[in-house]
């Protein structure tokens, strides 16, 4: 393998921006790229000056911070047909966002050129030439974007080395071949690279991936690995269509299993909250099953597999997860033989190692509820009450005695929900009523209401998220639902889960188990 | 590249079910079987019936269907050490599920050997050849899934070897290496597979990679291009922490990009629904930036890219978006908005081109719904209703004049739910009442109650599917939800939506509007 030294070039900013469901704020880029900088990341395209005005305020604050690392990009394409270069408006917006570093594409496919440009092939050999040298003479460096360069060279080979070998004797710093359609596949992505580097061994190379193919991390490593010097990418693989390659995925590859090195030193131990705070700013889903990232990771669910990393660690994990910020996680499933029960139990601060009877107990209830459609995963709340209920270490905080739910609705659409219930809490009767938005959320408010002067610590319990799962949908209205509760104290979050096919009886037994956890909690205190 | 035939393995039900959040029924697995089976996959791998109950039932219920072209198969690994293979509670597992096909693990990894099984090399071996060899005397065609074969291999690769060598002289169909814990790059399996094929040229070997490094697809689609014959993967990429290989994006890359053939012919065109049912029954959210199969695939946002797709959709599609199911989409645009209704309605047969006022206010009243949290993909039912409300051709059925839904719950657990309605039909006041397993199927059995005698031909209209999401979850209880219903006459097939705070409230609306639809259309014979 070649060990070249690999410059880093993230993109999104720019084309992440297209990803559906993203639109960034100048400040949401300004906080993106002062994480990319710290991070140590080599180049930050900020956006593309000449196409809106929230790039404008982004490149005015960002040539007013000192960035430790990372030079800041500007984007845009090469100048029109037939207009002159210095008066061409793309151009001076690039030169106007003041970087010093600018990110200029131009077409390689014979195609395009045709198609979208309607130009001939040689008047696009000479705004790329026009527009590279233009601002190469005004002091900038600047990174060559051959689009669509993979499509090109599958029709037209020479015409799309043609329009790199122009870029570059203009004074381009590096050619960056894009796969902006997504569609080649990564032994026809090294194919190509492999012909390149053969005709022009010198001419510093680059690689944009698309993911339309699913395979934009592998051709960007095997790029690497023939020599390509210049990696461009997106954080959590963010882009237009599929997405771009994903950056979070890349950088550990390079690093941990190729031995690369960078011009910065990474802090790769930050991957994981860097990742995680662009999902947070893009207001997007942390896609939690992300290679490296993600928060299952490294889970482990299979009883085999959780007996064997308690032994040792590389059975069931190929890095180690501290090294990208990540942390290894056990999870409760009917897979889950005793020894993910005795893990899960230690966590909680159980050692169950010599009460085998009991944990066979617990492995027993566990199937049979799983069966039934319950599902412990991300419902911890609802596992420690089962547990500690089994082992005789709690006893239930109050017993229901009845309980009645009314959805009233009138002609003119007024709808109520009310909740009455009657408990008996430490020998007490408590018969109480409530309303609510819907009627799960009215027996919620009647709950509390007659725990509230028995176990003041509830005061502090809100519900934070609701999830319903119809099982088995195809028996329509009368098929189980399961139901997820998450609850905090403000200090702590769990979740608590309840099957069955009344939705409200569902959402009752999440309640209480949500309740119960709690009260269990504030005992231990 | 080798134009061999690929057989096609899918292991969504086995290793799929390890994803976080997927907790599949017996019911969920007939289900995504039957999908799988007919769109000409050639193995389906339907679980480890020495696990759990849940597998058991699904496999009773598998022999007795008769499927068109895959092969059920039972998952397990070797027998025990010291163990004898006929008093094995695992392989007679395996032959007590009735299918044509077996798949054992075994380990590969000496690591493994020692660590997790506790074993000497030499008894590893040993059953091995035992587990395979008695499959193989009851007459099942047995796949070898060679757990870990790569870090095995990189580790100590004569050992690795021999053991996969041990399943084939015992009688093994086929070799599939794993790579269990997904840590392999693509180009460190191509090594290793073009060293395994030196050395035993006639050995049938497939592939089994995990998505850990973000590779596993490149790496499937390089063994294929180096001989290997037998591919596994999961819809969707679903596994445990980073997912399996994805079925999904391999699929299209081998058929439409390498020319691949299988042994069955395959529907590809209907990928993308196959990919959307198992995230549905999954119920997890289709990654809609999914290559292929995600609704943004081929959704195109940038200017210059609409502009350029409308002349010559090569431009910037790499593939038709028919050829997997799935189709082109243009954000944004109140034009695009108007033509997607004028389409819309042209399919169900109105010519509403010179009524631009009435399309009008149908995107209005659409684009207000979606704001509130309707969707109307997959609710088509609720979408007809609007459109032909909205230029006045339907009127209202019945006038809702009051309604109250009851649940009452006593302290032994007794439930009860009750609706009581009171509607005008035709001048007329209906007043019932009904109880159901819930309060939905109450409401939904008193709705029909009603309005029976007015309108018989609903005798025929079956809810066939349930579902319900909540909308910004993080309200918790008093969250928005979103159900959807689909209704079926025997004949027809409609779904319909309903939104609301209260989930009554919500279904009610999504019930009536299919009863609507039904009404509609048995007015228009």
């Amino acid at each position: 393998m070649k060990s070249n030294r690999v410059w880093l070039y993230d993109t999104t900013l720019r084309d992440g921006s297209q990803h559906e469901g993203i639109a960034f704020s100048a400040e949401d880029k300004i906080q993106i790229a002062q994480r990319l900088d710290a991070f140590g990341i080599d180049y930050i395209e900020g956006g593309w000056p000449g196409s809106n005005p929230k790039d404008l305020e982004f490149f005015r604050r960002a040539a007013q911070i000192k960035w430790k690392n990372a030079k800041i990009s500007a984007f845009g394409s090469t100048c029109r047909v037939k207009s002159h270069v210095k008066q061409d408006a793309n151009i001076q917006a690039l030169l106007k966002a003041h970087t010093p570093v600018v990110t200029v594409f131009g077409k390689s496919w014979d195609l395009h050129v045709h198609e979208a440009l309607r130009a001939s092939l040689e008047e696009n050999l000479q705004i790329i030439h026009d527009s590279v040298a233009y601002l190469k003479s005004k002091g900038k460096e600047v990174i060559y974007d051959a689009e669509h360069f993979f499509d090109g060279f599958a029709e037209n080979p020479d015409y799309a080395l043609e329009t790199c070998v122009t870029a570059w004797d203009a004074g381009a710093d590096v050619i960056v071949l894009c796969d902006t359609n997504g569609g080649a596949l990564p032994f026809q992505i090294e194919e190509v690279i492999r012909r390149v580097r053969e005709a022009f061994p010198d001419m510093p190379l680059g690689l944009h991936a698309h993911n339309d193919s699913d395979t934009a991390v592998s051709s960007t490593v095997a790029a690497v690995r023939l020599g390509v010097s210049h990696v461009q990418g997106t954080i959590n693989g963010y882009g237009e269509r599929c997405g771009n390659a994903n950056l979070c995925t890349i950088l550990p590859n390079l690093q941990l299993k190729m031995g690369c090195s960078f011009h910065r030193k990474l802090k790769l131990e930050k991957l994981t909250e860097l990742s995680r705070t662009v999902s947070e700013i893009a207001n997007l889903t942390h896609r939690e099953e992300m290679p490296y990232v993600g928060n299952s990771a490294f889970a482990h669910k299979g009883g085999i597999h959780v007996s064997a990393i308690h032994r040792n660690r590389r059975t069931y994990e190929h890095i180690p997860p501290e090294s990208v910020g990540n942390r290894q996680r056990v999870l409760v499933s009917d897979q889950a033989g005793q020894s993910n029960v005795l893990y899960k139990a230690r966590e909680m601060g159980l050692d169950l190692d010599s009460r085998k009877e009991e944990v066979r107990k617990i492995v027993q209830e566990l199937k049979k509820l799983e069966h039934l459609g319950y599902q412990f995963e991300g419902a911890e709340g609802s596992f420690e009450v089962l547990v500690r209920k089994t082992i005789g270490e709690v006893k239930p905080f109050f017993t229901m005695l009845s309980a009645r739910v009314t959805v009233d609705r009138t002609e003119n659409g007024f709808l109520y929900a009310e909740a009455v219930l009657k408990l008996e809490v430490n020998g007490k009767i408590e018969h109480t009523a409530a309303e609510g938005h819907g009627p799960v959320d009215a027996l919620d408010k009647a709950l509390r209401k007659a725990l509230l002067p028995f176990y003041p610590s509830l005061k502090a319990v809100k519900l934070v998220d609701y999830k319903v799962r119809v099982l088995d949908s195809e028996k329509a209205t009368a098929a189980e639902v399961r139901v997820f509760v998450e609850s905090s104290d403000g200090r702590e979050t769990w979740g608590t889960v309840g099957v069955s096919e009344n939705i409200i009886e569902a959402s009752w037994r999440a309640l209480v188990d949500s309740i119960s956890y709690k009260l269990m909690k504030t005992n231990q205190r």
